[in-house]
């Protein structure tokens, strides 16, 4: 997929589709402007009048509660007005294609597509067929990318470790089928961050995947030693019921994070999750509610972030 | 239940969960302030400030069109933003636990969580975990609780008759199954009313009804008797198809409210449901389109009374 | 169906339930006003107070994302607070009759209803039972009307075309079961067109169309010649499942606009369709992508002419 869509010809960026081939200095500048709405967020008020009028799409081809609210949360924040679409539900049902499905919100005057869906690639697609005054950001597109999870997680490392260029973090699960984790690797290379590790059992873990800089694992105990920070992902559901997997059990025995096997990992590590958890099978309560976990954070952290993007893509 | 903490150290209304054990002088707090509201409703631009920036959640785990709207109405001409998340089509699909919906939704910064469940003591679970600064509004739990409802219903006894310390009042239906019911009589007993009586057949009346405070009757004609105002109860549907009752046709023969049975209390006797009506089940239609019909003053007065909740609860 | 309440005593349009009836000179005072709105669509800040403080409820009793969208965006560009209701889903699927669920809207002081509906005639019933202040907008009823679309096509004749007397214009498609037709008939007819023409084969064409002033043709080639305007029909699935067609294979052969066929109107010819299109159909991609189509004008227009009845209806 041709990623330079993103960045126009001024070198600003024009959607967030992928964090691959981003800049670390454009990353930087996310981060940077997502501290300033880290206080917005805390005040009486909690609105600031950056994107007044403008009207951002939530087009949700794959059901998502969370993402699609902290979407839409950010956006209020920033003051713009907020459709929300289900699309399957309706026009999608009456066989309309994808691209009539935006062509037409476009003639809306839309300003933001914030797209979700089940393929690899929509978010691009769509990017690449928009008037050149709207902006698309991928909330997750098939298993290819979740860019702003991967931002989240980098505000969050940068809040709670300053630097990135002397930390060992390892990405823990089913990293085969995973869009964050992806996106996290490229956000962590760019980033500087000299060791990245993925841990998983062989049928969850790509092939070649070192070929992305980063060292695979087969086994926690060994992947999590001296580990500055833990990346955790959620085990889907079909693949615990699929052939990839003997069972939830077996799974939480070898790969389930355990203060025993945390223990393993730095004194001050900590652990994050993108969520939905899914306790007692890829983490224990124990750890997911314990002093390392930094799980909800991460969450006020993400509509900090999702402004940051929606403002730098839209803001005036 | 504990039902203290909706009161904090400082006599102020934290939460509102059920209408038990809160004192008489905050409920009159309440109905004086949704006095003041009810003018702003009726204004060319129905806004005031009050809850700017302030964020509101929606969280109904058990669809209810009708009192979703009237929160959303509410906030907004209180001037918050709302967001509605119909819970169970997604995350708890997911597998996430109620207390990790909440406290992702809390990491969000939300300020109020407006909660409808099927599961009496849902929302006291919420208020219980959530951080000091976030409110919890009961919109119904089970067969527990519905606070506005019952405030709304005494706001509207109080604009018609004045006063509550000379009334009769009869609550007529499935006692047994009702939350509105429940909330009905400790607001009614608490506000000072003398005489409560509850109607209903021996297989929809709880045992020990009367250690309420109230009077219970089995026969319609000699419970309306000389009341000033007749609370209705709607009969839900799975009642009537399970073993409790024998037919709808024989429910509204002994227990349907007729004009024949309304002559029986005071001639100036007002006629109250909480909505939504089955006509010719539990109320003629002749009677709830009548002159004596309170009902849809009811839903007017609801949007002030919810504006006065909520105000109270989040304003500054 | 009486027509007449939608034009109150002082000759102002109090609801927009049918296009027939209205004077000529009410369809262009909303055009006017709509010509107005358009740049507003196209400013930075796509906003105006119009109609700010003012509750407008979505009454969607049948699913249309795509319909409810463009007034959802409308009435938040006019500042309106939006509420969307997806009835079926609660209330109705609870037993409440439709003007129960109306009147309950009403009393919690809506000012304006959205409605669409399956049933031909739903808006009128609605409107004929609303308080004074609040006005219904029909949005689709059965295959009664569809004012607002007829609208926006006049609309972009308008824009295209700037006079309406020396138009030639032809509908293709299913005639018999289109509420959008119907709606387009009248209007062209009281603007003026001198010629319409309804294009379908016998089994979707109306006994008695003629009536309505408009000429029937079988065979798109003759009905085609020098036309100025092509509107387009969707050709509904269940039309193509049914006895009346012999398949879409079929239907496109004889009455799919293919590039040939379209040369056999005017040069200058236009050509739209209400959307959501079924390409290969009832249209041929490249007509509907090509340089005589003004579909997607139709969907900017489509906002402008909401907001124009929106505003006409309950602006100050």
């Amino acid at each position: 997929m041709q990623n330079n869509r993103q960045i126009n010809k001024n070198g600003e960026l024009q959607h967030l589709l992928t964090i691959e081939g981003l800049p670390a200095s454009m990353l930087h500048h996310i981060l940077d402007t997502a501290e300033s709405f880290v206080s917005v967020t805390e005040r009486e008020v909690k609105k600031v009048p950056l994107l007044r009028g403008k009207a951002i799409f939530n087009l949700f081809f794959e059901p998502s509660t969370r993402t699609r609210t902290t979407f839409e949360i950010a956006a209020k924040r920033l003051s713009a007005d907020v459709i929300n679409l289900n699309i399957g539900a309706s026009s999608q049902s009456k066989g309309e294609t994808l691209l009539d499905t935006v062509n037409n919100l476009s003639a809306m005057h839309a300003d933001m597509f914030i797209v979700r869906h089940a393929q690899s690639g929509a978010a691009h697609l769509i990017a690449s067929h928009v008037a050149p005054e709207i902006h698309v950001v991928n909330a997750g597109d098939g298993r290819h990318a979740h860019p702003t999870q991967a931002l989240l997680d980098m505000y969050t490392i940068r809040h709670f470790k300053q630097h990135f260029h002397e930390l060992k973090v390892a990405i823990v699960g089913d990293i085969m089928h995973s869009r964050v984790a992806r996106s996290q690797i490229h956000a962590l290379t760019t980033l500087g961050v000299p060791e990245v590790r993925v841990i998983a059992p062989k049928t969850l873990l790509p092939k070649g995947v070192e070929h992305l800089g980063v060292h695979p694992y087969h086994d926690l105990s060994k992947g999590l030693k001296d580990v500055d920070v833990l990346l955790m992902l959620r085990l889907q559901n079909e693949r615990m019921q699929g052939a990839l997997l003997p069972s939830a059990q077996e799974y939480f025995k070898y790969y389930g994070l355990t203060p025993e096997k945390l223990a393993l990992a730095k004194p001050d590590a900590i652990v994050m999750h993108p969520g939905p958890m899914n306790r007692g099978i890829e983490i224990d309560s124990s750890v997911a509610d314990g002093p390392q976990s930094v799980i909800l954070p991460q969450v006020t952290f993400g509509i900090a972030v999702r402004m940051a993007v929606m403002s730098i893509l839209a803001g005036s």
